[in-house]
């Protein structure tokens, strides 16, 4: 499955619940960032989190899949009820970016210019 | 391009600044909060937002999609650092919300269960 | 007590659970935002959160208050741990605020000046 | 000043720019998630943030007081407009949770209970 495979599976899932009601953009956002919410407990308390630390704690690696998950699944539904094709805004935001951090001000720090 | 192309890309990018070293998995959950708190910023005072709002009010619609395209640069930075198939974590996710919010249950009220 | 005397009881309760060690700066703005996040999941789906609306919800007002609870205690916890005196901050903000939106600029509307 | 006059002092604020229309509480709860955001963004990229590293980086703790500061400010708003007491609400909190996280079973550990 790609990623408009998932945002029809997702269209279709609030739809046969009669659930689009409640999904307004600004009540999308504030259960996207209920679940980014999520994700951050999941980390906040452990001390260094990389691919080592997941292969020996795969119930965390769980845990941080499913937050992704969450995050991402609102991620697509705001993108799909505002009409905004979101791999395309992604890859223009790349652009934009690699216009504003040019490796040659950027190397090695992430300062904002 | 599809989810994996612009994995790759934003990993290119990262390693062409020497930007890995900041990108533990919890810097990046940082970073994803504070997109996803511009998110919530260009809503906050809006009315009513909707196709049709936006459809009239390009600049938020625009405003919106570089938004949402922070908050899914840094998902796919943090999957792909933990080591994590969003896609496929997504689509798992979907199944357990399926199981968990069934159409009888969950019909026109989108409590937890 | 005010707001000093709770800042204490916060100190007081996390030396008694050796808890101090996971409490850095970072570690507590990760668990705010995980609170922020809590409250954001109360009102994402209902249609209008006023005081009508909680003087006949009690409950919805108890888990705004637990929630709102839960990001003051990491916000006090958070300026304690950096040094930082709240409620005078506070001040000096509210003054910037007043200096940038003079009530002639923003009379009525609350964009960013 | 203490907390209940600064509050009141918000009230004024956002009456006299005629800013009451657009404080709901769900609009408050996304401009709260908008400044938890800025204070995620302060730390995110750093690498260590205590008070050592705050007395030789003053412009750090300034940008982390000003973030402190704006989340504080929205928080004592929305308690308000809820008719929420939140040093009231902050202190039942504690006592919750020192019944439920014990110094016996929560000593060194803050796994959720």
């Amino acid at each position: 499955m790609d990623i408009n495979g998932l945002q029809e599976e997702i269209a279709t899932f609030a739809l046969e619940r009669d659930w689009e009601k409640f999904h307004t953009v600004k009540n999308l956002v504030l259960a996207l960032l209920g679940e980014a919410g999520e994700l951050a407990s999941v980390v906040q308390w452990l001390e260094k989190v990389d691919k080592e630390f997941l292969d020996s704690n795969t119930e965390v690696r769980q845990d941080l899949a499913d937050e992704l998950a969450d995050v991402f699944i609102y991620l697509i539904r705001i993108a799909d009820v505002s009409g905004i094709d979101i791999l395309k805004a992604a890859q223009e935001k790349m652009q934009k970016n690699s216009d504003r951090y040019t490796v040659e001000k950027s190397f090695g720090n992430a300062e904002k210019q």
